[in-house]
């Protein structure tokens, strides 16, 4: 799916994808500076805990934002396509001022929710100034273009990254997460190289990137972002490479982004840290 | 070490560093190419075994260079630095047409023989025309700062990766083995921001660089080579990255190139497979 279209006196919410694990660390940073952005104590947050197996992973993510002092923090339990149906969670979604969805597996996000109104609020209220915000299966859905398996390694093997379509938040990107935790910039690459237009965004486990209407990233976290940038690929044997074989790419660019860096994503140029030294 | 000066009348030899596990494919293709190389029937292969603690290496590598057709093959079983003065062994150093070092520790290789007659013997045998061949720790050895040890993930961590000094057949380079098997991007990158003159080359399993006089490189073998070229970094926090942080790199340029591609390291171009078909 497209992003909706967005209301030219309204900036789009922000997009806010997560590497995993961001509920994992003690200061939990990234869910707090989710919910600044969100209205703090007057923020409604409502929680999509589909991608989950886990039955109580909607109501630790309810404590969780509560104990972030939110005004409301409501999961909405969708199990089924249709639970979609349901009103009172339809309000609560289109109350929402955050809507965060949790991880798992991304193909429960799409199998259950693709296609829905569910899903169609979630874009339409992002478009509308929402903020929006996943972790690894839930980072994973926001963009058009998800990878929903692939094969460990650094190198693109043909064949080796699957891709299907998410809730399309953003056209722009392809996310993968626990990126370096689970060694998958050959999945990342692999599903570039189907088509270049894409900018590859690699979330480390405890590390989210902040989108912001301007298509501006912010990197919030303790991990890095490897941003991969394949617009100036002049080859690819990804059409003729045999499956498994590893795919020939000339001309990636990467930066490997920490904390505080910015990446601009219509000029595809990187700013680091403004703590950190110039390189000399 | 840096290489040994390089007679103007004389080509250097090749520096073929490869991934690991090329003798465990039914093919061995990059060894019979090295053997080639070598004279064929006429070749004479000084294995060295020293960053083995397998008591039959050499032995099993004395069979396959003989399986391939070689004129002679003869392991020199250096296992201490009072072995590097046995006269036996300098002497099919000095006769040797193709140099073989096999895998196992490169910490072996470089306590064992740094420093030593024999590693001045191969560096000044390399620049006189001799071809010299590493696998695995074989391959790290080759260069001038080799990667001793490091941490796995795609990911640069301040203090993630430690180098030590080569036998310095090449100072355009660092090595890195196992590459896509053992997920070792982060690890060439943190070694590379140390200083960002070198080219960093991720060798896969059975995938060898055969570096020529030009320093020009041809990928053999069945998987990648990743050229990591940090030559345009425009921002590093390496001086400044606390130990196990991640360290912001702005700028790599990447290169995933497979059999028959070839990269020319004065240059810093790469140019596709010619069986490939261009982008479209």
């Amino acid at each position: 799916m497209s992003p909706s279209p967005v209301d030219p006196d309204v900036d789009r919410g922000y997009i806010v994808p997560v590497g995993g694990a961001e509920d994992k660390v003690s200061d939990i940073d990234i869910l707090r500076r989710f919910v600044a952005l969100a209205g703090g104590r007057a923020a409604r947050i409502a929680i999509i805990p589909t991608a989950s197996m886990l039955a109580d992973t909607g109501s630790r993510y309810e404590e969780l934002f509560r104990g972030l002092g939110v005004g409301a923090a409501d999961a909405l339990g969708y199990q089924t396509r249709a639970d979609t149906s349901r009103a009172d969670w339809m309000a609560l979604l289109e109350a929402a001022t955050g809507i965060f969805i949790t991880g798992g597996n991304q193909l429960r996000l799409s199998t259950i929710l693709g296609g829905t109104d569910v899903a169609r609020m979630i874009r339409r209220q992002n478009a509308h100034g929402t903020h929006v915000g996943g972790t690894s299966a839930g980072a994973a859905i926001l963009s058009e273009h998800m990878i929903a398996f692939g094969k460990e390694g650094s190198t693109p093997l043909a064949g080796g990254a699957s891709l299907a379509p998410g809730f399309g938040l953003s056209n722009r990107v392809i996310i993968d997460q626990h990126f370096r935790q689970r060694d998958r910039l050959g999945r990342l690459l692999g599903s570039l190289a189907y088509n270049p237009f894409a900018i590859g965004i690699g979330l480390d486990e405890d590390t989210a990137a902040f989108i912001n209407a301007e298509d501006s990233i912010e990197v919030v976290g303790s991990g890095a972002i490897t941003i991969v940038d394949v617009s100036a690929l002049t080859h690819s044997s990804m059409a003729t490479a045999r499956e498994n074989e590893p795919i020939c790419m000339i001309g990636v660019k990467l930066h490997i982004l920490t904390n505080g860096a910015i990446y601009d994503m219509r000029t595809r140029t990187a700013s680091p840290p403004k703590a950190d030294k110039e390189l000399t």
